[in-house]
């Protein structure tokens, strides 16, 4: 047993396949899990269980939800002329958070990623279109992340969206309030110039 | 459903509780977990229901086990009379992992902590003096941690252990292997120069 016991072992490999965590870490997961008592184990894994059961995606905008559609596509105050359009459900939080934003959502679920063999049919870019061509939209917004994959996919996405005569807007690039100006990179320094608005 | 849906948040809560996951790991997670084929998932909450079932400490060295004993423990060809005293069984897994070592161990689960509320009485020490007080013991080699906790551990139980004729040992300090000399703090420099030996 000198790699620790085998049901300890297969729950640090399972641990090991999730993004962001290394072997030493599954490894910690692991023997922290085997550490509580009996009650605490169960409910975690009672609470895989449920979440995995009870959680499916919004059938508007394919965030995950529990009931049939999700709180802000049901939600009559959100102006459903203008869509986000974000990568990840963890992106849409991010942008709730801010209390700003008033209009709904459309989760990809991923970007357009060739190297990792991504194209538009593993994303949701069907529902998006369909709602899209609905005539009830006025404008989307692509916030999808400032990498490559993000840029292609935003790229992508408003070649097909503005022949339906929608307006396609990106989010600012800048830099990020709070910082230091001396740190921030060359990209994002330019891309702060091109983009100055009279104070 | 701004925070995400109920069974996500529970999720994400469930593992922010875990030792060095924070807030953003622990949603991230859970995230993965919900995107997982329904069969992924499962096993994964049964992978932790089985091994908290099957799981237990070794009745001599507590480490944790599938069988009565431990394999180590359990294993004729290890020396039964030199014990290795670690705090965590994943000390122990970094010891086997040198193959030098041929004989058995003690786990604490821990260190002595004032600061944390932990004392001998929360750790395995009594365990350990029953097994030294048996008179098969010829060595004890403290492995506990380099920092202020393993330090004390190891002077705590030294002088317990001393009156039984028994040898105590330290883990040698210094320089680690491979290392660059100009980088190496002060304090482990000097235990490097005070530990010097004859080449």
């Amino acid at each position: 047993m000198a790699q620790g016991a085998a049901p300890l072992r297969k729950l640090a490999e399972k641990f090991a396949r999730m993004p962001g965590v290394g072997r030493k870490t599954a490894q910690r997961l692991a023997y922290y899990i085997i550490s509580l008592p009996a009650e605490e184990s169960k409910a975690l894994a009672d609470a895989i269980t449920e979440a995995c059961a009870s959680i499916h995606r919004c059938p508007v905008c394919c965030d995950y939800t529990e009931g049939e559609k999700c709180a802000i596509c049901e939600d009559e105050r959100r102006d459903a002329g203008l869509i986000c359009v974000v990568e990840q459900p963890q992106d849409l939080l991010a942008i709730e958070h801010t209390r700003e934003y008033k209009g709904v959502y459309h989760v990809l679920h991923g970007a357009i990623s060739p190297m990792d063999g991504i194209g538009p049919d593993q994303l949701t870019v069907k529902q998006l279109l369909a709602r899209v061509s609905s005539g009830e939209v006025r404008e989307v917004i692509m916030a999808t992340d400032s990498d490559t994959e993000g840029e292609t996919t935003a790229m992508y996405l408003s070649k097909l969206i503005k022949p339906f005569g929608v307006l396609v807007t990106r989010l600012a690039y800048g830099l990020p309030v709070g910082s230091d100006l001396q740190y921030a990179d060359e990209v994002t320094l330019s891309r702060a110039i091109d983009g100055r608005r009279e104070m």
